[in-house]
């Protein structure tokens, strides 16, 4: 089988990791869940060179020295920097016309956290086999929650790997969640998509023909600077940013998904994290100089403060600069509505 | 009626307020509940001339830069320094000692907090009145709990102005201080005492003569130093330290008290302190720069970092220095458990 490419997404600077996460060092780039990062972990995960080829790095002017810095052995990677930041169908249709069209991607984001490895590699030889002949294809997480928060994806028929896809769904509320969950037959839309470069760039072109031009124009006219590569900024400017999601798979008549168990995590909130973190005997993480009375299921992360804790269940304790939150796990939905947050 | 001379105690460091008090700035001389501070409070109280003479200040070298920093207008107050701290008992006796004989003290603690000073005024007064006629007068304040961490006083006769004491109790346990509240005829013992000081120095000499004569060769030894009194050291040395509760009050056959409610707290938890305080309208009370979403009776202190706060209530979230400190109202008992406390 022919190596995978994989595509790594760094954009974006979300709000809900605040005060940990922040503009100047966003959630990839931070060491939530283990001792390396959220990117260094996605780099990691498609090293196996049996299995994975060059990786391309997408990611703008203000992520690039994190980038860098975190790249670690790969040293082979392409890095390419938006010019502007312009959501994940401009993002990949950039990879996919600087690979050759022939070369199977692995569209990675670079914030997520994936326990199982090997179930991970185990669908994207699946996803791959499929995008080899031309399939669009999502993984399909197994949904293990009535989320809100994440898309759905509904299977219709077998393919061999996987499903073709009946629909995709938006976020959809409690009650609806509820029903996928009973219903089994939808899994969550993680944000990871295989494609044979070619055939993506073929069907940008047919729903989006404006945006694959203007792609096209920006790669044609950019230029390599050693590790990195700049699509000029003037046809770049034009596209009109969407997501994959709007752009392609929900339009193409050949979206397919493999299904995955792999211990995925969007790491979307507080409470996410410390869901995804080992905890002691009774269920805290703590990171950094702390002590814990009388706790259970606590998170507590600072980045010097001594932080004491008494008497507290499911809540997170953040100590970042002179920052300091105090919130319930169910209050860690809104922790991108403090101003502290909303105005970094 | 002959001026009350207030004996203010600045003594010890407690470890239920950590870690914004601390040994090298406790309790008293924080601005806990009010703009002012404990200890600038207690002296604000007594500051009235037709009712109160010169106070007197009783406090130790640690502290007594504290107390010099917020006497304020009271230049004409004496500070006794003890060479050591040896409890409630040797400390009031230097106070006596140096008092004329027929002088009325009215001994107040320099860390709690009275929310009605008229009402402590009254009590002064009636606690004056009977300490003139050589009883050992305890202020009994109207128990509105079943406080376990206080002790209390039965009260016995009606005498003008308050009633003779049936006995002091030690701390109860919580059915037995239920049972207090219920009974209504037990007040908590505050630790505010009025004495005539020549009758205290006689109590003191009758059950505790090892200690009066000890008191009265450091006085006499002592030498003023400005505003200063400095107790002779080696004789004071020999003082056992004891409370004036063990070594007089329970021992005297005139004991005294006058009940008084005067929205008396003191200060003895982070608890204790939150309802000390005037709330917002969720009941939230709030120092330094914070943001509070969903939240309610929710304390916040921060000495500088700012504090966000969401979907919590009944906690504390104290910052201070390189401390963060955050506790269920019900976990603010075991502060003083934290080995930041304990080893400040």
């Amino acid at each position: 089988m022919t190596l995978i490419h994989p595509v790594i997404l760094c954009g974006g600077s979300g709000t809900r990791l605040w005060p940990r996460s922040r503009k100047t060092m966003p959630k990839p780039f931070l060491p939530l869940v283990a001792d390396e990062t959220l990117f260094e972990a996605t780099l990691g995960r498609c090293a196996d060179p049996e299995l994975f080829g060059t990786p391309i790095v997408v990611t703008g002017t203000a992520h690039l020295a994190h980038v860098q810095a975190q790249l670690g052995v790969r040293t082979d990677a392409e890095i390419i920097v938006e010019p502007q930041a312009k959501n994940t169908a401009a993002a990949i249709a950039l990879a996919a016309a600087r690979l050759p069209a022939d070369a199977i991607m692995l569209v990675c984001p670079s914030d997520h956290h994936i326990a199982d490895i090997a179930a991970f590699a185990d669908a994207a030889r699946a996803a791959a086999a499929l995008a080899q002949d031309d399939w669009m294809v999502s993984f399909g997480i197994t949904a293990i929650a009535p989320e809100t928060g994440f898309g759905y994806i509904k299977r219709g028929a077998p393919l061999p790997g996987g499903y073709a896809v009946e629909r995709f769904v938006e976020k959809p509320d409690l009650l609806t969640a509820q029903a996928f969950l009973a219903d089994g037959g939808y899994s969550w839309n993680g944000g990871i998509f295989a494609f044979r470069a070619g055939a993506f760039m073929d069907e940008l072109a047919r729903h989006r023909p404006e945006m694959a031009e203007a792609v096209w124009r920006a790669v044609a006219s950019g230029a390599k600077e050693g590790a990195r590569f700049n699509p000029a900024e003037i046809p770049f400017a034009e596209v009109v940013g969407e997501s994959v999601d709007y752009a392609v798979m929900e339009n193409t008549s050949r979206a397919a998904m493999v299904p995955v168990a792999m211990g995925w995590s969007d790491i979307g909130n507080w409470q996410a994290l410390r869901d995804a973190r080992e905890g002691d005997d009774s269920g805290n993480r703590v990171r950094g100089p702390a002590e814990l009375i009388d706790c259970s299921n606590v998170l507590v992360e600072s980045d010097g403060p001594r932080v004491s804790v008494i008497g507290m269940s499911d809540i997170a304790v953040i100590v970042d600069g002179t920052d300091v939150l105090v919130t319930s796990m169910t209050g860690t939905q809104l922790v991108g509505k403090l101003s502290g947050a909303a105005n970094q």
